[in-house]
């Protein structure tokens, strides 16, 4: 089959691979009608996180089972699915308590390698969300989308605590923060300001939810909120993005008694306890359990109550990943399909 | 009156200082029939936070009305009355949501001084809870244990989520740490892991309610933890000490998804935001909002169901009050109560 891999930074390709197999009673294998590109991905790409290459790339996948182990019993052949980035068991106590990204026994598919035609998913039973039935063409990116960005998104809104009656800010533009806008919508937020200088990505914010732009940023940014509130600042903050400038404006932009949720990969971030005390928030994050959401996101999706797909500003063949990955890289696209 | 200063690092007296009077129509002043020092005392008397002596000390109180201001209507003279180390209005939209320490007018006590025999109390309607009555003496140190640190260890305790089937660990065996352990315990927590290596520490430790003793700290701390939690973490971490060693043991003994109670006022903290992010707890603390839970508190004491006073374990005259400073600062006591 046809798979992406990077040899370095900056050096992506796609290759031939061998076909997946089962390997384990418990795997399942899957046909990829459609993959993509992470804002995470970038961070080896840019040379930030260090790989070892050549690696497969890609943690992202919607497709339809074509082989499944012997005891697999959730999901069977020509059923399509939605998982996680995370394989898990989902019957673990830390899965049961709806945390399946640090299941005993995840599995990143990061590790597998997604960005193909095809892909091993382990655990099936506990990682696979069967549709209810085989989806149109135009919801495939929505359902890949649940796999990380929307799910990531909603993990987002939902550990700043979005709901009624709440002001949410956002920080981050991306496909992640973008979709922690529609989270905050769905989940019943009252204001959503999005902090973006970005037209495009202003507009898909606007039509996710967001009741408010600010362009300021930083500091600038966080005066803007404070005056927004009444000095207090926002109730519930979303972080997507994962460097110490905006962990700050997270920290800074929230108001005492708040909640953050942040699922930016935090890369050179050191929070400074004394400001973090006095500043009284809540914070929660992490590599977000998408798969405690996905039967409520699927649905959302096939009811087409959401769009998440949106985010999919440019759709190229699998055989250019490359350009997919340069077009997320100088930001001229906010999230890329990949058709294998 | 007399009442207790600090001129600089170590140097603590007590000498005649004015009454207090009523500035604004919202004071109250009480008299102190005790008084005492808290470990926070020991950040400016050990030089690690900078004051410009000489300063009045003292943020705990609790005592009887003597003359109100004119808008005060909620206390009225000869009440026995307890307050937060934070004075509040406990009217604006952060006091409402229950963060009186961080209310947009708060008043830190110590910057009045409590260390005294008489004390201004601001905002007296927002501030002050009366007793049903007035106690009898051996009540009083229980109730002002309940102006910071059993307040404060209940927050921490609150902000961990400690509750019925959790395992609680404990970072910290000084007055807030133990009271932690006491706020646990009356919070319905299952298993009540308390960290300490002093004898006398770890006997009111299991007077409060802990069921286990761990005298290993930092990563030896934390693999005892996790062996005795199955591989996972508690699910609730009480962090009561503030240095980055104390931080990292919370860290790392909570279980993904678990909850983190800090009110250790954090020095020379840096969080390390990867490890923080792929910890996935959640993590809540600061200035405890001791207003909040003052009303329970009270009730608690006043029913003799909980016994925060017994943290005091050295009683001396106000006059004494350098010598309370240096038996804390040299552990050879827990807390110190002062009679002025």
């Amino acid at each position: 089959m046809r798979a992406v891999v990077m040899y370095a930074p900056g050096d992506v390709r796609v290759e031939q691979r061998e076909d997946p197999e089962i390997l384990a009673p418990t795997d399942a294998i899957i046909r990829l009608p459609a993959t993509c590109v992470c804002g995470s991905d970038l961070w080896p790409y840019r040379g930030v996180e260090k790989r070892d290459g050549p690696v497969p790339m890609g943690h992202e996948y919607a497709g339809v089972v074509e082989e499944i182990g012997d005891e697999v019993t959730s999901v069977e052949p020509g059923q399509f699915v939605v998982g996680s980035f995370f394989a898990s068991d989902n019957t673990c106590e830390i899965c049961r308590a709806g945390y399946q990204s640090r299941c005993v026994n995840a599995v990143p598919m990061a590790s597998v390698g997604t960005q193909a035609q095809r892909a091993r998913v382990p655990l099936a039973d506990g990682t696979l969300v069967a549709t209810p039935g085989m989806p149109r063409a135009d919801l495939i990116p929505d359902l890949l989308a649940a796999s990380d960005v929307l799910g990531t998104g909603w993990f987002a809104a939902v550990a700043a605590e979005a709901g009624p009656g709440k002001t949410v800010a956002v920080v981050g533009d991306g496909a992640v923060g973008l979709l922690g806008v529609l989270a905050a919508k769905q989940l019943g937020a009252e204001r959503i300001v999005a902090f973006s200088r970005h037209a495009d990505r202003q507009r898909l914010a606007v039509e996710f939810g967001a009741t408010d732009i600010v362009t300021e940023r930083g500091d600038e940014g966080v005066a803007k909120i404070k005056e927004m509130t009444g000095g207090l600042g926002a109730h519930s903050v979303i972080e997507a993005v994962g460097t110490q400038e905006s962990m700050m404006q997270a920290v800074r932009s929230t108001r005492p008694g708040g909640h953050i949720g942040y699922v930016g990969v935090a890369h050179g971030v050191a929070l400074p306890g004394l400001e973090l005390f006095y500043a009284a928030v809540h914070l929660h994050g992490g590599p977000a359990p998408v798969r405690r959401f996905l039967p409520d996101l699927i649905r959302l999706i096939w009811d087409r109550t959401i769009r998440p797909g949106r985010v999919f500003d440019l759709e190229l063949p699998l055989e250019q990943a490359a350009e997919g990955y340069r077009a997320m890289d100088e930001r001229r696209a906010v999230k890329v399909l990949l058709r294998p």
